[in-house]
């Protein structure tokens, strides 16, 4: 009994880090078909968060399973509510890059942002890529140094969204108003994906040590 | 054992239907801080955050006290499954409203914004204060009708959204890049507040009809 419900946690472990590979993997094809105005490229993002949609519920009756047959205590308890919280916190993730590809999709076949605010909307895209990859590995690992590495990582993307918004202000900046608006609300986007991935982190730390998540 | 365990589970319920009032006061003391530009208002905004994230890891130990103890199955582990994740999406309920108080402070002894921008966005906070008191009642009655009509309410809330999103984008507009910036953010903190909302009723259908959340 004992061993088949490790097996099940497993599983259920497999399938989140599955739903954070997807989510990285939707935000850096948002991020491709941002900077090249690319519709295939956007339509393609919306396949991967219906893959992460597919495996939101199987997730979460999973869990409720384990919680109902098992009853399980201790850590074993902690990782799996763990697991009920994260499937959430994935399923935003994959939401968010759905939201940079319908940015893309609504401006087509004119690029979203152009210049300077492209090119730190891409690198904001390419530190929440990696910021993804570095949670898929905690959530494979349980990590608990890995997991706080997420927060430090995250400081970059706050930085470039600092400077997002600093250059969007600066009475030089060549974009229109809807450009403001389409950039402000992109910037937003990354800044929340990674905000995610620092949740991913110190939910794994909990589930390791049993320290609150807050404040 | 069962007695004190529902007991239990009431508990919880109260905490969380307070944790619902206080979001509510926050975005509605939020959004009086907005239209008058009053620093007073914004820092009671801190205020009550600093409230609901006080019984944010109280109540999720409560939650994890009566999964380890007392195995709950069926309806009574959906009410605390339920719980579990309402705990998230009320704590991230006061943080969208101190967001809008962070606004309100950032540009203190100016309004962050002025003329019909100020007035929807007015009547976006009011919309959003309401389905708050909505949730609430949905989360004291656990009222499936009353959860759903969570959904239809929040329709007016995206409506003013895309209203505000149209003019801030119309040519004649007459703010200025800072501004359409600040009034993107207010207006997705307020759109975010809304959806929050509407997946409190979702969770509370879940919790009585044991229907899933998604898609």
């Amino acid at each position: 009994m004992r061993i088949k419900f490790h097996e099940q946690l497993d599983d259920l472990t497999n399938q989140l880090a599955l739903m954070c590979h997807l989510a990285g993997e939707a935000i850096e094809t948002a991020t491709d078909a941002l900077v090249q105005a690319d519709l295939p490229l956007a339509e393609r993002v919306f396949d991967l968060t219906e893959q992460i949609e597919q495996l939101h519920g199987p997730c979460e009756e999973q869990a409720m399973a384990l919680l109902a047959l098992q009853a399980p205590v201790a850590r074993d308890l902690r990782q799996v509510v763990t697991g009920v919280h994260l499937v959430t916190d994935l399923s935003r993730m994959g939401g968010l890059a759905q939201h940079v590809a319908e940015s893309v999709r609504r401006r087509h076949p004119n690029h979203v942002t152009s210049g300077e605010t492209e090119e730190i909307l891409n690198r904001m895209g390419r530190a929440a890529t990696a910021l993804a990859g570095l949670a898929e590995q905690v959530l494979r690992t349980h990590d608990p140094e890995l997991a706080t590495e997420l927060g430090r990582r995250d400081d970059e993307l706050d930085d470039l969204h600092r400077r997002l918004l600093t250059l969007i202000e600066d009475p030089t900046w060549p974009g229109s108003i809807p450009a403001a608006v389409d950039a402000t609300l992109l910037g937003r986007f990354y800044e929340r994906f990674g905000d995610h991935t620092v949740v991913v982190g110190r939910r794994v730390i909990f589930l390791v040590t049993g320290e609150p998540l807050s404040p």
